[in-house]
């Protein structure tokens, strides 16, 4: 298990490095963006991961978020891995952009012709991990996720259902409720089938509402996202954290909509906000 | 003379909108990025625009450069034309990406089939200043001008050429002397044609080594740029400066390149730079 650069880039006194490795989860080569800020000649680093949104790649985040500014400031690894797997010619695969390539909802498929290769929840739980980790100076007990859109659904997931490996978590304009929006319904019946049971492990507000997570939760939503009422509902969320007394900040930011316009305006407020539970 | 409003997103609490106008000066439909920040609530704000670099647009600085936060921390507007007028279809306009589309070199060619449509000097210097002067509330006579590679040429010759317009200059990585170097020899010599005194209006060290610049230049080059030996040659304009007395700060920056990760990393002091000349 190797990473094979693509390309470097300094940036802000770090190296923005993009990767390409054969991924035992998913089976076949994924491409990763890693920056590696100036504190890590230092030492051992925490790692925030961040989910990128439906149709995204590494690319979109790690060119227009602005988040090395932030990760060099407070001295954390950021990993930006892409959302599905790619070019694998699975019938159907490029027909929607909310299904299928670009689109893998960070779940583990059950279905054929998905279970083989669109497991996102493995690769970036376990796989891609154990990979930084190998191959990177990290603190790996030191770990927080985040995401925006599909992704803020995949970050709050991948915390939810593991506190034990991630101690901190965010999300911009997540899906909160995978298992009852039309985003959500598509792909989670595509990938898991229809038996609406195995969708619950993959629908962020019913793991909240179960509690467990004990961290402050950061959500910024705008109000002018095109996507708000249909798909995000941030609502969702908010009620099922009340009742299980997890704590959730929920922003709504005003005339803000679904863009990286709006991720990088609170990029800032994100990363410090790992960074504070990360370093403590 | 009006812009048409192709988007508009919220932004570091102000606005980034995307325009489309038709220009006199090049004689086709033009875009225009221009950023607003909310001290604009507040009263006319200086203006600083940003020339782009070959094969770019104003999408390329708007998204990836991550001017907004510092333009608002600063109080000032952000202007990004386009590099070149686009789709006329004049014969061997797209057969290279260093001339013709994307690649305007920021002059009024006097050649055909040039000389028509490829106005950007004038464009730039004359037309955008008027029509951002009529559109949103400026103090016009707070102007600055910076840029990237072709763009930091063009904003060097415009600033050098016009003192009494610009009040502020720097630039990345720029074609410090176009007439002599092979980026700028192919163009200057498809736009003026091989009579080499014309290409000594748009030789930005040439000019600066006749003096009349008087506020200080912030120039930036990263040591691992791929072009810096062939194409950027900033100690052209050092030696230059030197002579006449011009203020220049050449920042050599180790390890750094020629792309937008380069350019986000001081993109925060340029802006600074500029603000701190403009409000003073």
């Amino acid at each position: 298990m190797s990473l094979d650069r693509i390309s470097a880039h300094a940036c802000f006194g770090g190296t923005q490095g993009i990767y390409r490795h054969r991924s035992t989860s998913i089976g076949t080569d994924m491409e990763v963006a890693v920056y590696v800020p100036p504190q890590a000649a230092d030492g051992p680093l925490p790692v925030l991961t961040y989910l990128s949104g439906l149709t995204c790649t590494w690319e979109n985040f790690t060119v227009k978020a602005g988040a090395q500014r932030y990760a060099a400031e407070h001295g954390v690894i950021i990993v930006a891995p892409d959302t599905s797997p790619r070019g694998l010619n699975i019938p159907g695969e490029n027909d929607s952009y909310d299904f299928g390539t670009g689109a893998g909802f960070y779940v583990d498929a059950t279905q054929d012709p998905w279970k083989t290769n669109y497991r996102m929840y493995s690769y970036v739980r376990d796989e891609l991990p154990a990979l930084i980790a190998s191959e990177f100076k990290i603190d790996a007990q030191r770990q927080g996720i985040f995401g925006h859109s599909m992704g803020g659904h995949g970050a709050l997931v991948m915390a939810l259902r593991n506190p034990d490996r991630y101690r901190s978590v965010s999300a911009f304009s997540p899906i909160v409720a995978a298992s009852r929006v039309p985003w959500g319904e598509k792909a989670l019946g595509g990938y898991l089938g229809q038996d609406k049971e195995a969708w619950k492990h993959y629908d962020a507000s019913l793991l909240a509402e179960k509690g467990g997570w004990k961290s402050p939760i950061l959500v910024d939503q705008g109000t002018s996202d095109q996507f708000l009422e249909k798909e995000l509902k941030p609502e969702i969320l908010e009620e099922a954290c009340q009742k299980s007394g997890t704590p959730l900040t929920l922003r709504r930011q005003p005339g803000y909509d679904h863009s990286y316009y709006f991720i990088a305006t609170f990029m800032g407020d994100h990363i410090a906000h790992h960074a504070k539970i990360l370093k403590a």
